[in-house]
């Protein structure tokens, strides 16, 4: 692509290093800016810097936060003896408009993944287990909320292999056909995972 | 939505107002800012204030460049007698990336959109007649590459009238069946037009 510019040129360069916008997107988010005001790319560029020089993540869960620890966290409402172990924030965002959830969260910042040099030490996993510790036996469950991944499923072993030191349950979130899905176009693994997991019908 | 964080609901919310992004996608971008380094947010906003801040329009056909007048109105090889008027910088790009024409430029900057409450005063219109008459003559062919549109079309009636008391001819690009594609998949008014605009085969 050519540009008539080079201020051009670099601002699209920059944003489309963004995850899943094109050269031809951010152009297109370039030009927006440049018929807009002045004052709305300032807005857009204050918001962000904001944004990633003052964010702060919770002491407990590690989850973003604007105080040292999380609301979640900080609530009376919430069972503290019931942890569900997250990959990310939207994670946690996606579990809390279920309103199915009453625990609380331990976000770990990815997963194990060796193709990414992802290992455990550079997750929340010893913040885990140190939270463990200090719990002294009031955590009763732990539940793991990872992605149906091959490095969501090692981490979830791995997890368990790490917990089983503590006098508490290990749970997985269910996998199963999702609702107001069509059996026939369940994948097979899906569906195998939701014949050996089924329910009593109640 | 329910953010953890007031940083990020503001930067989430700044994003969305970009053309084509949603909230979920601006949480997405958000959250990977987060993860990658400060210096990334840095460069992707100083490359934004710089771009806004510093970007100019060529003094003569009005595209954003890098200097007074831009590179192809400098250019010697360009041939100053036909002119193609259209609505943005991303219009000239297009037309260019064909190496199909060898004129140069009017950007008016938008169509004539009473919905929008943009009228003839707010292009660059005056000016491209300022630029006839400074022309004295020299510039004759006028090509109106504007959107296939209601907006686009008035735009193009419009300039017609205006430039009528110019000795020159006015033109507009080819509307029809696009190469490559499907004659029965063509809407009725484009295979309309390319049958009223039908041309010599040779």
């Amino acid at each position: 692509m050519e540009f008539p510019s080079k201020l051009i040129e670099d601002a699209v360069n920059e944003i489309s290093k963004l995850p899943g916008i094109g050269k031809k997107t951010a152009l297109r988010l370039v030009l927006h800016l440049v018929k807009e005001s002045e004052h709305k790319t300032a807005a857009l560029t204050d918001a962000l810097t904001r944004m990633r020089q003052q964010i702060r993540f919770c002491k407990t869960c590690y989850n973003i936060s604007d105080t040292e620890e999380c609301g979640i966290c900080q609530s009376h409402r919430r069972d503290k003896s019931v942890l569900c172990v997250v990959e990310e924030t939207n994670d946690v965002m996606a579990i809390e408009n279920t309103a199915q959830y009453n625990g609380v969260y331990h976000v770990l910042g990815g997963v194990i993944s060796p193709m990414n040099g992802v290992g455990p030490s550079d997750l929340k996993i010893d913040a885990l287990i140190d939270r463990m510790v200090r719990a002294q036996g009031t955590i009763k469950e732990i539940v793991l909320a990872l992605s149906p991944t091959m490095e969501g499923d090692t981490t979830a072993f791995y997890l368990h292999k790490r917990l089983r030191e503590f006098p508490v349950k290990v749970t997985s979130i269910a996998r199963g056909v999702p609702v107001g899905g069509e059996l026939e176009y369940t994948d097979e693994i899906t569906l195998g995972r939701s014949i050996l997991g089924r329910t009593l019908f109640s």
